[in-house]
């Protein structure tokens, strides 16, 4: 991670990182929790929502050693939050609100530092593009396929496409000579005022139904 | 891949590969359809469909950098045909003999395509075979594991040992020193015969169930 | 495997390792036998489940070239095995204790294997105990998923704990200065008991439940 982490100054983006992964780490353990695991199942989710993303673009991108075997302290934090999560879960639903935003700080995060680790590694535009996305929304696919459910980020509100939309802008920003800095918040302001709309207003994409039997 | 086209004359195999990435990405749309997934979701499916076996055999033999990451054009053409069915899928059950033709083709293209890389990696036999089968099989498998379903390549006519059978025959013709064009396009033949006739007479795999609990 | 096999005497370390990648094959087998699976599937199922623990340890850790590409023997064992559950299946629930035995044995070995593994590339503590656990229990993880079922490992009697378990003493022992033959044989007797008892009084961890919905 380090040295991803120059895209904005460098203390607010480790912080917003942190935040981001704690947050995974937390709707990993209530996805958990509708699944009546144990706690060591809690914090395996944990684990996987907050560091799969990264884990899993790092893998197909050839990009070792990954990031969080590195950063013992990230292992702990998303555990730690994993767990506290089972002892405050009855009051978490009146931090909704709270959860969504951190849950959207994440996503415009994870997608900003998908993008310039790819962007770092020389890959294509596609490619840096896609990194950004599977940053942004693998763990959370990764979480449902251990629950054992469809992934969410495909059937909701408006939430793989904001990580498309953030990826798309810092790369467009980017060719139009934008400073990283003034690019990275630009794109945090406009990701996340997206997703935050989308949630209020209930928007999505269109969906594609198809049912017919062919056998 | 552009190197590991050597094995039929360059353009017939790219545009075999070409169609067969694309039927791939066509099932996966269809599949995402019937999760009710948004069209963000079908061109993921799509593309983990088409590309994701390839994506697993490199990873597995750590074949970097992965192949779609160097092609872009791989990458839009998957996404392109995910989209496209989302608008011909009323139409399409009109060509269910040509989609499972294509279909068909894919999977023995990208059985010789998966025993090609691993042969040029040096790999021992049976690696080269299972490089085979994970290349042919494994992004439908993906693409089950992701609309939450029992993969149905272990479930219906003749599939993963079409695959197997195709790679096996590979080898041997090789290795009893078959020129590498005319041992492709005996493959092809068989392979493709094999499927199209496990489809019609509905041949399948001897299955085990086993539904004792024993707690 | 072969220079991750000095913590205990070669040849007994060995056939641990061979036992419990055979177990694991059957308990694959037979969960593709509650999905109805043709034996093509069984011999997939009882190949992830007994070597796919392995596989994505050293993909995670960019041990390449993984594994059993270099010991086909291994990848020979664990096909055969599953099949060969197909034949013995009707008579199995009578060695359910033997079968519980190979298990626990299959989850410390794996477990002290893995914690070896990373040992040996220099990872720091927290990854080793990882590497170990992930070796231990993320082959049943994978076998649960493919068969589309929440992963059991998560939900029964103690059983990730007892790979957590053997790890931190396997890390703690060494330490302390124990020589490794001890400490593996240590390791191993404290395990197997933990997994045992666990077994035999239904110890469980707390479970998270959580079914409050938001939406």
């Amino acid at each position: 991670m380090s040295d991803q982490l120059s895209l904005l100054p460098f203390d607010l983006m480790l912080a917003i990182y942190l935040i981001a992964i704690a947050a995974e780490a937390m709707s990993g353990a209530l996805a958990a929790g509708r699944r009546d695991m144990d706690i060591f199942g809690v914090a395996v989710i944990a684990f996987v929502t907050a560091l799969g993303g990264g884990t899993l673009r790092d893998v197909i991108l050839g990009n070792y050693p990954i990031g969080w075997t590195q950063h013992p302290v990230y292992v702990y934090l998303v555990i730690a939050a994993g767990l506290l999560t089972t002892l405050v879960a009855p009051y978490l639903h009146h931090l909704r609100r709270a959860f969504l935003l951190l849950d959207a700080l994440g996503l415009v995060a994870f997608s900003l530092i998908g993008c310039q680790v790819a962007l770092l590694l020389g890959y294509p535009t596609v490619v840096v593009i896609m990194s950004g996305m599977l940053t942004g929304i693998s763990g959370g696919i990764l979480r449902d396929l251990l629950c054992n459910q469809v992934p969410v980020v495909f059937q909701r509100e408006l939430y793989a496409s904001v990580s498309l939309v953030v990826c798309a802008l810092f790369l467009m920003f980017g060719a139009i000579g934008l400073p990283v800095d003034a690019n990275s918040a630009l794109c945090f302001a406009g990701g996340l005022s997206l997703r935050l709309l989308a949630i209020r207003h209930g928007w999505q994409l269109p969906t594609f139904s198809y049912h017919r039997r062919w056998d």
